[in-house]
């Protein structure tokens, strides 16, 4: 049986069709992304493109040093232009990291995002990991980390970790940050989905980065603004490692449209009020499906602090068998099987608005006292 | 003084804007774009995306596999899908050429893009290089082509030369696919203005792959499309080749918007009977300046084949004060002076519209009057 996941990720909604039938518009909580769709600054930004005189951003080259959406960026958070570098979403950042430094051995905690993995092993770097689980949050022993991050000289950290939503906190991770300065690694911390977190803002590791030139930041327009379709990420960084990452960069690799709306969400006025609002209401909404798929006795609510939700089935069926009933009612799940520290039990659902959640809980609910 | 290729291209507008002033929209000759702008399909997409009801295409996740893109390019040319990859601009594919086949040297004919010379450099690996100059049609000699190929694992071989416009014979070309047949060396030939020569469709080497499985092809939509902010390219090759490029491309390279739009240019109902217009016009276009500028006793004009055209002064100006006082006037054209084999009496013009083409023969007969 083909699987959702054939490409590695959430979200494929062209294998979906092929394996649930095209009929209908899926409701996906196979990616986490904010389910209100882009802001309307956004569809204007597109608007103006299309309609503005003389040509268009398409028509014309994207700008080689993206000199105005790093100085945005910079000014979002306080640190200086060279140390920030926009990509071709976050998952060029990732790729870039392990380009430039061209580490002999990569760390990843698992489970990951897979991106960290592969983009080693295309390199045919090996990858040293740690596996844990969800008995201890997720995060491996004190003496684990520390044989690590001896072991590598570069280490990716999801920040909510992704798929379990695990937040580790300031303390924790200045630890590893000093840990990693010892060693003379460097600690990528993978904050694509901390605008979903509670404080997150604040929580932030930039604010600390010129205490630790050896920590690196990979952030992601897309999950929070919607734009996936769009590609948007940037690192930010100490400035002798932006620059070899940049040196890796293709040219042009960010697109001249993804510039220009990144120059209107990463706007300060703009970002933070947008970003408040949206997290205020998902956070309370992931609070709601929680409570709703604790009631049910054969599933287990991980308790993330991200725009996702970690779950278990405690018996009867598996977390493909639940995709596969559930993809034929319109509903996508993200199957976790695949993750390195998780088996067949384990599925991700995205926190969607209430109706999307709503349907979802119903979905289980039948299909769960059906087994 | 700065200089307006500070980042190594044309088409900078920024960068001019700064040296030259705000105040106006420049005639830009920097940069090798088709003139008449974007196709009306293009916009027409654009729109179309903006307003289809549900979830626009920049708001879920690219197709990681580019299924209906793949699909429109292989009929387009009459290859299998799996000889198809598509890349975020024809930069990316050569990027991943080099970053697949790991080549203990790369081989580059100057003058030529400077991207293949970066892909290898960046990585540490070593560029050995052929310089040829006007005189000899930018064409090395038949035995230093031989040692070059049988040097080199990979050889980048721009079909239209950019910055020439020397477009090289079929019969010459079959004579290197063999030598690097023979050498084991992969052979790249970038066709990415090919669209815009005469009869360029029919002398592609796309149909002859499959009798050459050490060729690959590399193709942009950005140029003949004007879609230079949109980044689109693709690469034509076996499919072993394509797997082992596809597997170093990072996941979503290709953006959602660039996927759709491409699905529209690429559809060959549309392509064809595009391209043969705007060749037709811009054929027309390249020979009316080619003649203006010839009765220019200060300027010689090599009689390239796409739709630009690299010049050179014979007395007086450099081409680096030839694009400051042409800059100041509000167009811009590309100072070729540090390509490999070209020196500070080089620079290049894109073919353009009849009224900008007629304002940069009289701009320049100012000038070099005033000389």
């Amino acid at each position: 049986m083909a699987k959702l996941e054939r490409f590695g990720h959430g979200g494929d909604l062209l294998t979906a069709a092929e394996m649930f039938g095209c009929q209908r518009d899926f409701v996906d909580f196979s990616s986490n992304i904010n389910p209100f769709g882009p802001p309307s600054v956004v569809m204007e930004t597109m608007e103006k493109v299309l309609r503005e005189p003389g040509l268009p951003a398409i028509a014309v080259y994207p700008d080689p040093d993206l000199r105005l959406l790093r100085k945005k960026l910079a000014r979002l958070h306080r640190v200086s232009e060279e140390m920030v570098l926009p990509g071709n979403g976050a998952a060029e950042l990732i790729d870039l990291l392990v380009a430039a430094l061209k580490p002999k051995r990569v760390g990843v905690v698992e489970p990951a995002f897979s991106e960290y993995r592969l983009a080693a092993q295309k390199r045919e770097i090996p990858v040293q990991s740690v596996i844990t689980g969800w008995e201890q949050d997720f995060l491996p022993k004190t003496e684990e980390m520390e044989t690590l991050i001896r072991d590598v000289e570069l280490l990716f950290l999801g920040r909510p970790n992704n798929p379990s939503g695990h937040f580790i906190t300031e303390g924790q991770l200045e630890e590893l940050a000093l840990l990693a300065e010892r060693f003379g690694t460097i600690l990528a911390i993978d904050e694509a989905f901390i605008d979903f977190v509670d404080q997150g803002e604040t929580r932030s590791f930039i604010s600390r980065l010129s205490r630790f030139p050896h920590v690196a930041v990979l952030r992601s327009l897309t999950k929070m603004f919607a734009l996936p379709g769009l590609r948007l990420g940037y690192a930010v960084a100490g400035e002798n490692l932006i620059r070899r990452m940049k040196r890796m960069q293709v040219c042009w690799s960010v697109s001249g449209l993804a510039d220009r709306i990144g120059c209107a969400v990463a706007d300060p006025d703009f970002y933070h009020g947008y970003v408040d609002e949206v997290r205020r209401r998902l956070v309370a909404e992931r609070k709601f499906l929680c409570q709703a798929l604790r009631r049910f006795a054969s599933l287990e609510v991980y308790p993330g602090e991200a725009n996702y939700l970690l779950i278990r089935t405690i018996r009867g069926r598996t977390s493909e068998q639940l995709q596969q009933q559930l993809g034929k009612r319109g509903i996508l799940i993200r199957d976790c099987s695949m993750y390195p520290g998780l088996d067949e039990r384990y599925f991700r659902i995205a926190v969607k608005k209430r109706e999307d959640n709503q349907v979802l809980v119903q979905a289980l609910g039948e299909l769960l006292q059906e087994g």
